[in-house]
């Protein structure tokens, strides 16, 4: 007997058909002897509409109504599957996040889950009753609806997979695992049967929208086994692990891309000490997040050019807040290119092997390929390309780390 | 200063561009000074919808997540009413059934409004806030959500009227106010500038669909002043008041009509004590409520016949139970119609005036069309008659009355 959270999607739940397609997944996993957790999204489409229908109402919205609003969609869906559930015999109950209390802090429209009292669901699970927990949705200190921010149902999941000490939290969706690159793009793409925390939220981060980064961080910080999986298949997905129970650890797992960044390059900028500083304030008050920086060697006159990339929708306002500090950050020009993107090698085995970013860069360069802008961390290299080399570039690499399927 | 609900029902909120109608009407109420809650019901259509999800989840839905399901409609439009008047300068903020907390019993579905604590809500209008709550819904003594039955919103808002001591409960629809009788059937009704709580009573119960029986009981006995008036119009509607408010009360207010009920006769029952219970028992027994009775006298061979009707929707179920049960029954023979309308004269002022059935009886024989049943109480005459008679009968008896329009 084990205690599983079992997780599904908005496609998962996008209809009654597919509600009782889900349904029959937890009955089976129930009628094993398991003590079950549902918990689900809105039906697909749904809280896209709802957020429409905010976004109508007023230009700025206040987040505390933001959250009663778009929180409806997953009491829906939880209040459905409990009665399929029901339907097929199973005993099962609905609870929404003011209910159990899932207990958040005051950031509405992206909350942070505080705490979550278990000793109820604890007691239904004796007495044999499947607990369907609206995902997304928590409740504040001032008993306010809140809501964790888009994606947030995996990080509901997580979180009380971690709360009610579950042997495994599977997160259903519309893909049947995680691959070692977007199978759309690379042909010979594989599954990956285990991948390790890090490379997750490194994957996450970068692009690969599997998984809401902030649950694998959980899924990591608490150790909560996590199994990426489709609701469509009756097949295994990836296991989200620790990287002690992957024994055979490739140097680089996947290769994720993202065509969401635009690059700017300011020329001619003194380089002299706090510029950074008198760059990036400007861009921080206005809530403009700058993710690649790099900045050469002064060439002449102690002048330097400083290169950064944006988030493609913040690009025409950062823009606009450079040019109006052009005169007290003191650069000659300013120059911008939305169509780039961000190709990325993950691997924790790059952490004991030398050599991976150079592979990188000898294969991007063997197909002609020009790299803008670089950085690095510990299990990964991020290059920055012109976007028109996206499949070319992920192709390649893909071939180059050994990861094309036989 | 006074102290004001508002409701406005599913016509009135039916999009973004009504929803600022509703809150533009909001804010003239609160700049005049007074102390503003809002009832909002779901957007038209939307309740429909989630129970049909419901229906088509299971054939017979748990009603504790029936009302999970369908008590999210009223929480989208409180949500986005709340951002509309912020957006016009007025502090506003939602408040869901659970949240008052709206204390009802535990008959999910259709519960009863038990307890409102109304604490916080002086303390904001102190400070100059709307409430802007989520009718037809409250919250158990489980703290699950309860739902107070279709139309519940008019009952939410003259509990909290009550609650609230309010100085009158307006309740918004898309008609302006309460008619002598439908004006799409008689083009001469008139819009009563008041009627009693009696009288109101008799209408909702009797088929004129403008507010919830329930509702009209409860302003009654907790002496709420009601309005009914058009979310749409700038004129007053009709107040529901006291009889002695009423100086000049007609004998009688209105005509009302139903073409809900269906007529079942049996022929040649035994004529002797316990019958009547023999034959309704059954229908009890599953759930068929039976509204007007006849007993004809006993003719020859102490048998007579009986005559009743039923809701439309239950006509083939009764029957049904009849024939099952013909032995016990001892009756000879069984007939029924569905063709048959009811039409009701009400009035207050009949207490104190002989004659008006009579009146009543003699305008349809004038006009050919047979009674086939009678029933009365002390506000109102009701009579059965053929279907086909509907246009003709109401005409005649708005007539009869003097009460049409000049």
């Amino acid at each position: 007997m084990a205690r599983i959270v079992m997780k599904f999607g908005g496609t998962s739940v996008a209809d009654l058909e597919r509600i009782r397609n889900v349904a029959r997944r937890v009955k089976a996993e129930f009628e094993r002897g398991n003590d079950v957790a549902v918990i689900v999204s809105a039906m697909a489409g749904v809280t896209n509409g709802l957020v429409s229908q905010v976004t109508e109402a007023a230009q700025i919205a206040d987040l505390r109504e933001y959250d009663v609003v778009v929180s409806s969609g997953e009491q829906v869906t939880a209040g459905l599957l409990a009665i399929v559930l029901q339907d097929m015999g199973v005993d099962a109950r609905s609870w929404l996040g003011w209910q159990i209390p899932m207990e958040t802090d005051d950031s509405h429209g992206s909350a942070r889950i505080q705490n979550i009292d278990c000793e109820e669901f604890d007691r239904r699970f004796s007495a044999r009753q499947v607990a369907v927990v609206a995902g997304f949705q928590g409740i504040s200190s001032q008993g306010r609806i809140t809501t964790l921010g888009r994606g947030g149902s995996d990080t509901s999941a997580v979180a009380l997979a971690a709360a009610l000490n579950a042997d495994r939290c599977d997160i259903y969706t519309d893909v049947d695992g995680v691959y070692t690159c977007d199978p759309r793009i690379v042909a010979k793409a594989r599954k990956l049967d285990k991948i390790t925390y890090e490379e997750m939220l490194e994957l996450a981060s970068l692009g690969a929208k599997v998984l809401q980064t902030r649950s694998v961080e959980m899924a990591m910080k608490r150790q909560v086994r996590v199994q990426v999986l489709s609701s469509f298949e009756d097949k295994p997905g990836t296991l989200v692990v620790d990287e002690d129970e992957i024994v055979e650890q490739a140097v680089v797992s996947g290769i994720a891309y993202s065509r969401d960044e635009a690059k700017i390059t300011l020329l001619g900028v003194d380089d002299k000490p706090g510029v950074a500083a008198k760059i990036f304030g400007p861009l921080a008050d206005n809530a403009i997040n700058v993710d690649m920086i790099v900045q050469n060697v002064s060439t002449h006159e102690a002048r330097t050019d400083l290169t950064f990339t944006v988030v493609k929708n913040d690009l025409s306002r950062a823009v606009k807040v450079l040019q109006q500090n052009q005169e007290e950050l003191s650069y000659v020009d300013l120059i911008w290119d939305p169509e780039v993107v961000k190709v990325s090698v993950i691997g924790v085995g790059m952490r004991s092997h030398a050599g991976v970013a150079l592979t990188m860069f000898r294969a991007l360069a063997e197909k002609g390929i020009n790299i803008q802008v670089i950085s690095t961390s510990e299990i990964k290299v991020s290059v920055l390309v012109a976007e028109e080399y996206t499949e070319l570039a992920l192709r390649s690499l893909h071939t180059v780390y050994g990861l094309d399927s036989a």
